[in-house]
């Protein structure tokens, strides 16, 4: 099932499950126990927000050895996380202002985890049953400034540096998780190409590590990393994060427009 | 005007001024659009929680030259940026819960703004006008995992690891703002104290650099920094963050007890 938020003329954001070209509206996100109102829409692609609205946005780095080795770094005995802010979410379609303060805006192409319950020190057992399901992201970077800094706060945290969507998708089985194409293009060329068999620390493992430190409540996500192939983005470029499961049908396409000011 | 959030017998916590043994209750933050209902209640240290629910949680670090020194670093050209997550926060009087991976938890006072009115791209004339007042903070850090992961999320961002409180103080002019003492003091015994004019990067220098990157809304919180003298906490250890004006009159007072599992 999909899930999606919706822009709605002349009244407020919308939740609802998506089916073919109908949306049906749900009174708030499911995840927080939202139920059906029992209206029925036809959805355009136009209308698609980020499809969650996060308390706190973690982030994985370095979870694809092929990623880690680009950069020059060896592999993490543990995941190494950090934040980007609810400020920087923008959905499909969005653009993403590339600040002029950075010389360098990097994609970062990424399968993203949605919390469905509360949680805190999860099992490798117990984890996925706490997942409400997945969407993509682009973790935009500032590369310049994240190397300067030192924290990546600055250089992952720019507003419009978070594009989340187009939608949930409810499936959670490692299966499906584990078998999908994490991919990347601009402007049409495939930059980046990777697996989530290749993590370093799977989805369940990310659950058990994030859980046993950070109490996750529905609705926040979980960057999972990003595979090799980042590259910097030049104004007007449009960059497509599509997923696709192990059997090459698609399941995310995420394009953002990036423009310097 | 001092601005707090009361836990109520059998209601949901409400946003109230206090006068007194008073407070003026609100029908949400005053920062987004509350107004009081008109109902007063009599209050007491045992109904404060945490006096904000921010979206986002920034935080400066090495923003007073001796702390910088104390832990062996070069004064930075600009503020350095961290968050904490909101999952992170408790208010006066809660437990800290020391975490079993960590071996050494030091306290960090420092004093907080919380902002009033969204912000962004602020200048030095207008900062302190989007400020809705300043609180005090505990910058729970275990000192041991900040300098293993090399990324503070983990390290600065455990449940608990944030207290905040007791209210919003909501004097925002620059002399106040610039006159206050942060101390810190574990079992009666003061670890921490300096002044906020010994800042580095002041306060409307800090948000004139914060909203150059991020969109601050109302109710987010920005701890601005902890002067010398962090020191490790042991199982059952009293810390209070205090302020007091340029006169020495309290400001602020923040106690939180600190717990091994």
């Amino acid at each position: 099932m999909r899930v999606a938020r919706l822009a709605l003329p002349a009244r407020s954001p919308a939740y609802a499950t998506l089916d073919g070209e109908t949306a049906a509206l749900f009174d708030r996100a499911p995840w927080l126990g939202g139920t059906p109102t029992g209206e029925v829409v036809a959805w355009s692609e136009a209308m698609l927000l980020a499809p969650v609205e996060p308390s706190k946005i973690i982030c994985v780095g370095r979870n694809y050895a092929a990623h880690a080795k680009e950069l020059g770094h060896d592999l993490p005995a543990e995941p190494l996380l950090f934040f980007k802010p609810p400020s920087a979410i923008v959905g499909p379609g969005a653009s993403v202002q590339m600040p002029s303060v950075s010389a360098r805006v990097d994609h970062e192409a990424e399968l993203t985890l949605v919390i469905g319950t509360r949680a805190k020190n999860l099992t490798l057992e117990n984890a996925l049953a706490h997942l409400a399901g997945t969407t993509a992201a682009n973790d935009v970077t500032a590369r310049d400034l994240q190397k300067k800094d030192g924290q990546w706060a600055r250089a992952k945290g720019f507003d419009t540096f978070c594009p989340l969507g187009p939608w949930v998708d409810t499936r959670v089985d490692a299966s499906f998780l584990g078998g999908l194409h994490v991919r990347c293009s601009v402007d049409g060329v495939e930059r980046q190409h990777g697996r989530t068999a290749d993590m370093i620390f799977d989805v369940a493992a990310v659950l058990v590590y994030v859980s046993s430190i950070f109490t996750l409540e529905p609705g926040d996500v979980i960057l999972t990393g990003t595979p090799e192939g980042v590259a910097p983005l030049d104004h007007g470029a449009s960059c497509t994060v599509l997923m696709e499961d192990a059997d090459g049908t698609p399941v995310f396409s995420l394009t953002n427009r990036f423009l310097r000011s």
